[in-house]
């Protein structure tokens, strides 16, 4: 049977008159669009034309909550109490569902975003909240997490549905964590190397770090950026190389 | 059979440090919360504790959204267009409906507030976006109309779950709108005087006007306010005054 | 001795990450920037941010106050007491001063903005309230009104600096007010054709309306917009045809 | 001559329709109020009132800049970088010059809130910059500082106006840090021990620890928070006491 893995990509994230990204472009190329919630980018303006257009266009919506800091795009760590992170997530994660609803679609899966996603990703207390924040208002959603990761970790302790994710154009270190984006190399640039790598990874099931060093996982979905030129040609030549390698695209629970 | 009726009031409209109101006096005098969706007031931890308590007490759970105006408290008009209005409306019933689950709840009735509701009551059109808005998400939500102005008549129209609301504590013009603020009497003050006009008006399903008259209506719910300690004396009296006279009070679908 | 006037635009309007305008390139081509106040749009690293680029190409700085509405970009109509008006006003303008003094430079001139602006030129009251706010905060600063409309009366009777403000990719009713947008002819696209008559307002001191009608007036200023190409070759031909014909663009008070 | 001290409180922390503390009743005990500006609580027509009635009543006016953070009132710690704290701080400081002035006033101090003042209590370079960012705007303006603490020495190093500020209801370790609030002790709730407490510190111009250790520092004003009646009876009777120990309260400068 062919290997199948979902494509993944930001977006809904303009806010009122500015407008951030390419979805149009992207939402060819992808089969998932995590749609952020209106706290750190986003309104519901933006939410309901980004869901509608994922919808026709056949890709898988997700909700992507983060932090309340539209002037910070949800970039700047906050610290908050257990039960207000619970709060904060059910309370975008259920705008979601029921603009979805509207959409006359459904929100299939669940990705944090930006500091809320990195502090999670360290500090699996805070990921188990946030998760089963999620999982109370939707159980059957697919949780995205960085695949080899505490985030993981917590997921599959829940026993819920989730996915490993793996990133198109980010080098990693081997321990699975992302190397940091001062260093040289931190981001691929070529859509070629970014194409091998990825089909690499999907075909070993593993991450492969800077080093060569195999990290065992699985990967379930693959996340590209979309917000240049550069990002949408990567995620262009990543969706041909695995296409062309009889791999097939499509969202969770879909194959 | 036993007249049964029910009897609400706005809540959760503290935000952040700022208190409001005194939710929880009040959720011991009625059935019905109007919780608000932190557009106009309340935030998401003011929304799940206030959830939670009107759960504890049996008090039914509905969602009262407003316009995005924190400092205005959503008693300034803005303009939007029917989509703008309809992705403001799913958006905020969506987040309540999320965590009123996440509270072992569910969300019973809607409630336009401020501008919002106000603006409503003069235009049919805007009315019907927004209970179209509602149901579209959550098709038998019960939807709190002004009795006998444009909104029940756009309710009945759309062949949805509708209360006729009547206020316990204003005074009706022979059109069946509220005395202006400004003019005398349009308060009333006087708990005893309140809870009498509300018999009556229960009893005969009839609003009764300043001069007398009588308008026939529907008389599902009774709306109090609470932020005040004359308020919640008003609250208690209409309440006893009912309870005494062999009217039940409970909340909408549960008689 | 040549005729000198001023050439203005909006700027400053980025919010966070998202850019929006062509800032660098249209403080090539005017000699004052209108630069939002963070209600609007603008934040503190924008405006700091703009601010110093128009002190370093000797733009003169200009306060762009408007309505607390990032999502609709202050172009929503909101009804404020005098007082609340006042005090908004107030605050936008000193944050302006204290940044532009900080940038090394000053607050020459003030621009009310979008729906406030609208409101302010039907409506002399208003435009008072708003006025006198400004004046009190910063007396010697010019006012830019729309040229034979109230505004102007407004100002004219307080007595303080102004600038009579010309469209320059705008067509004229014969009361000096703008053509609607919805009307063919409203928006002007071709750059020679804005150059022309704006060359032809200048010399004559008059608004020249669509049918050709001369309305007597000062003009101290043309506004450009140059946030897309369209626009920033308008704002471009315009410049060109003035200084061809022995205009001399200069901000106020340079002359 | 008779020791003068300064009185100082937080005010004008209402926002919209919530109310936040006593300030009339406080601003008829205190010498100097630290007014919010708007970000993390406050809003143009509060400040506009209660930089009035300060001036009213003869209380010097203050800025009391804070995070952009209403829901969190400003309590939580968000990290900026130099650049955009100077922003923020000249942006709220700008707003506050203006609306002073417009009262007929003008604002003498300057004091950071909550976690950016904590923040600056335990980074100098961070408290640096804020104090620079403020004198850029109002060279002349008084600094608070947490006294004997990095705060006190980078306003030395700047050469600027300072004042050093002691805590009437909080218990102190002998490095000059508060005690810990989860502690018992920390806070004091005794109005006769706070005033006799006050007096000795004032008297010895010394921090005196909970173990009697004295710490030897200017002592220009005392803070005292009023949102609780028995923070306002403590206000009170440090003031009393201190009045008939012949100490005379006046605000900065004005001794």
């Amino acid at each position: 049977m062919a290997r199948t893995v979902d494509f993944n990509a930001d977006m809904g994230e303009s806010f009122g008159d500015w407008t951030m990204g390419n979805d149009a472009a992207l939402l060819d190329v992808v089969t998932s669009a995590n749609i952020a919630c209106g706290f750190h980018a986003g309104d519901p303006d933006v939410m309901a034309r980004t869901m509608r257009l994922a919808h026709d266009k056949g890709v898988g919506i997700g909700a992507h909550p983060g932090f309340a800091d539209l002037q910070g795009f949800g970039r700047r760590r906050i610290n908050l109490s257990p039960d207000s992170l619970r709060n904060m997530i059910q309370y975008q994660l259920g705008a979601s569902l029921a603009m979805a609803r509207a959409a006359g679609s459904q929100v299939r899966h669940f990705k944090l975003h930006g500091a809320l996603s990195n502090m999670a990703s360290e500090d699996a207390d805070l990921a188990r909240t946030c998760y089963r924040a999620a999982l109370d208002v939707a159980p059957d959603i697919t949780i995205l997490v960085l695949a080899a990761t505490p985030m993981q970790q917590v997921a599959e302790d829940l026993g819920c549905n989730w996915a490993g994710e793996i990133f198109a154009d980010r080098a990693y270190n081997d321990d699975a964590t992302l190397v940091d984006r001062k260093l040289p190399g931190a981001v691929i640039h070529d859509a070629g190397i970014a194409a091998d790598r990825i089909l690499a990874m999907v075909t070993e099931n593993a991450i492969i770090a800077e080093s060569g060093k195999r990290i065992a996982t699985r990967v379930d979905t693959i996340c590209v950026h979309g917000d240049t030129t550069e990002a949408l040609d990567i995620a262009r030549a990543v969706r041909g190389k695995l296409e062309s390698n009889g791999v097939r695209l499509a969202q969770f629970g879909t194959s």
